[in-house]
């Protein structure tokens, strides 16, 4: 399906964060390790947080191992907190406002996975969406429509909540029309100063999440890596699959997990989907 | 907005169609004379019918003065009905599935002019697109609901009332949200076989649209005019604005009227929006 | 580097020969079997001969699995003579101008494989092209410029010597330059009437090149496939690796072979790099 | 032809830069007032400087009016240093690698304009060219290659000399080709510290230029306008037409004339080409 990564902590260069990795984002591009998908193909976007309050999006239809102006962008820009996605699309269309991260006000949302059967779920969904949001929502994908669900069911209050009450109403609907298991997601969502990512699925057999061990563990284990004494303390990753094989620096998130990131303490929490009734 | 052109009669090739004429849709790209825009140079779509019962079509984002493949498949097609449209886009994206003609099943459909408030009357217009149509809808603008809400309606039965009922919908929609004028159009949809071109708009000063005369006429009246040799009696073309100088040559559509053009047969009926109360 | 196949025979709808093979070529774009890279995704583009003297190209740059495009030509047209090409770019801009088959009049040319150390010997090849082809080049490629060094040499009168020559050139500017081994090749072009394809390189371990069997041979075989009664007796197929897995349908072309296929005979010849000395 | 704006003083937003202004360089790509056409949709092209020794660049084939990513990176970026150009093609492809500004290490180089006759032209030229600067050409435009040949000529240590033996050459080998008027130019090249811009063309009647006037007389004479204000002494612009009608805010360059911007200063010293004989 597809493949993200959220970054936070001490402001990177995008160039080193994307394509320096052994086995980067962009790498993953063409030749995923760990994904539904070997090939990532079908268009990438980064979002980026900078001196503004929003952030920027920057999201193309290409592949992102060809692109030029992804890495241009990438060479110039520092960011304390990126999001970036790469896509294997389920069946959308490839187009610009069907790329990841998906933007509103400041939050950004990503998703790899799919809700299944969405040609018959698509329109109940939709009708869920808030009035004010609907006309927001610029392309065709299950996962835009997600994240407008979420923000519908209050992610900008709390976001395991209303990810909780968006999974709920979507098994809902699913189970409504005969889908068997409905939901297949890692989710990461952001405000600019927490991250929230998500594992979980209908069947219970999620695809994969890990996020980066402790910065100082790692340095003490490794003295001589001079990547790691570039990055803070409060350094954080969330990724779909380790960016290399370095051991130790890599931790799977167990299955219906919710990790909060927020500088540089990290949480686990139990998820389940909540019951949507009583929602418009 | 955008220009369109409607063709029918023997098989003509496409670059004569598109290229050659000394205003053809291709020069209007860059500059149009009577749209509300010069330029359209926000994507461009040809659907043709050849052999199959499906018409092709072919839409790109690029502006259609640059676009190589274009002149390409021009150079190498011949049909007997052609649809052709270069879009000015109202704000909504640029992308492919935004780009006319759009089709369901042997139909096709292209639209210029808008409906007014889009964003406000979006989400209504949406909920009264029929449930097995709703998954089709593919990309975010107001003429491809149009013609969803046209298909709602009965468009495939009868074309001028599903027509007159969408824009009733639409108006009655409007109102109610508070726009003054909801709705400014030159339609031309088509089942391969026989063409609707509507004009018409909620204030009354609808955009130009323009259909050929009798082709023998012409013959008559410039008998060194080889193109007019080339084209049989019944060729017929419905057009934003003409696509050359000859006097004679193109009669203006009145103010809120209907064309239907099958074979070499051309009727002109007056229009006007159905009461949609009743429907769904 | 790239796959590609080479067509003639009855008229075939481009679908069938490029969508509906097991092992099509678009599937190959994602997941080639026997390419040096697995995916071919930076780029595409099929040329086919109609009623007009040249032929048609159309080119892209997204993944050819992607493209919509390319299934809604593929789905209406028909040729009796096809040339279907997906890249894998060895360093290139991924730009249409840089996109296989080229096209020189009615002259067609694709190449798998590509000229070692290129940074260094294009210079010297590019000053041996003819000055009248040279502002014809509108691409960065080594296959493109291969191509006007073949046209150079007389590709328009004896395909073979003149690929034996530009072979021959390139190999001596490579030796100049100290590149161990400066080509690697499987190479393709027709006139319309007539395909030429070659196998080479100068280790002597070429990409992979297939030549399919006799069609009367195989309908005896196996009288139950229907695809193979709708193929004239003179149908054939050059491709860089077999459509599918049907046993006896494709037979290996020796290293160093030019085969040449006109009408439904095939002949296969040595090929060996001429020296090039004496040319301009 | 083409349209551009070379920008240098206190860090400026690319979105104030470029979006802002009542006659903005996105404006001009869709309705410019001066160029020698309205519209300049062929593609577009932004440099700028950060805190990295090479500019980055950002480039596409779209419509700049169009490109949502670009105003994502303008919204975001902020730099000391400046090029902006949208391109109106005179023959040669849209595609990315024809899209100015060039980049050659620190160094940029935009052309509006062009060189005439340049089919035949091309191959002598590209011959002149640096053997060990041949490679990195990468498209297929005169304004590229004449960025080569300034390269080969000295520009990295005496700009107006090299651009002079550049335009002696270009004008030399067009008189030799029977090119009345060989080359119309307004160009602008920078290191990073200076900017340097020429209007010249062979028949004395060159594209517009302008550069802005002093920002404290301005600032006197408009102590009313915020954006003076939020402009340092030493902000200067180089543009092909005015960004707004502000009396006294733009001066014309005149014609056979090279600016050169340092810092707040600036100087405009005669141009005429150099006999480039004795070179190569």
């Amino acid at each position: 399906m597809c493949r993200w990564l959220a970054y936070s902590g001490s402001p990177v260069n995008l160039e080193d964060l994307l394509y320096r990795p052994q086995n980067s984002l962009v790498v993953q591009s063409k030749h995923s390790r760990l994904g539904a998908e070997t090939t990532n193909g079908d268009g990438f976007g980064v979002g980026w947080y900078g001196e503004m309050p929003t952030p920027g999006i920057f999201r193309s239809t290409e592949p992102a191992w060809n692109d030029r102006n992804l890495q241009e962008l990438s060479a110039h820009a520092t960011s304390r907190r990126v999001f970036a996605h790469i896509r294997a699309s389920t069946g959308s269309a490839v187009q610009q406002t069907n790329c990841h991260p998906f933007r509103h006000g400041q939050w950004l949302w990503m998703h790899n996975g799919l809700i299944s059967g969405f040609r018959h779920l698509k329109r109940d969904l939709t009708l869920a969406v808030a009035p004010e949001l609907f006309p927001e929502i610029e392309g065709s994908t299950d996962s835009e429509l997600f994240f407008y669900l979420a923000l519908t069911f209050g992610l900008e209050e709390d976001p395991p909540t209303a990810v909780a009450r968006a999974v709920g109403l979507i098994e809902e609907t699913g189970h409504k029309y005969g889908v068997p298991n409905p939901i297949q997601m890692t989710v990461a969502t952001t405000n600019g100063e927490t991250t929230w990512a998500f594992r979980y699925s209908s069947e219970g057999r999620s695809r994969t999440l890990f996020h980066s061990a402790d910065i100082s563990t790692l340095r003490a284990q490794y003295p001589d890596l001079p990547v790691l004494q570039q990055l803070s303390d409060d350094a954080r990753l969330v990724v779909s699959e380790p960016l290399g094989d370095l051991y130790g620096a890599w931790q799977e998130v167990p299955e219906s997990t919710c990790v909060i990131v927020r500088g540089g303490e990290q949480e686990l929490l139990p998820f389940s989907p909540a019951v949507a009734h009583g929602v418009r």
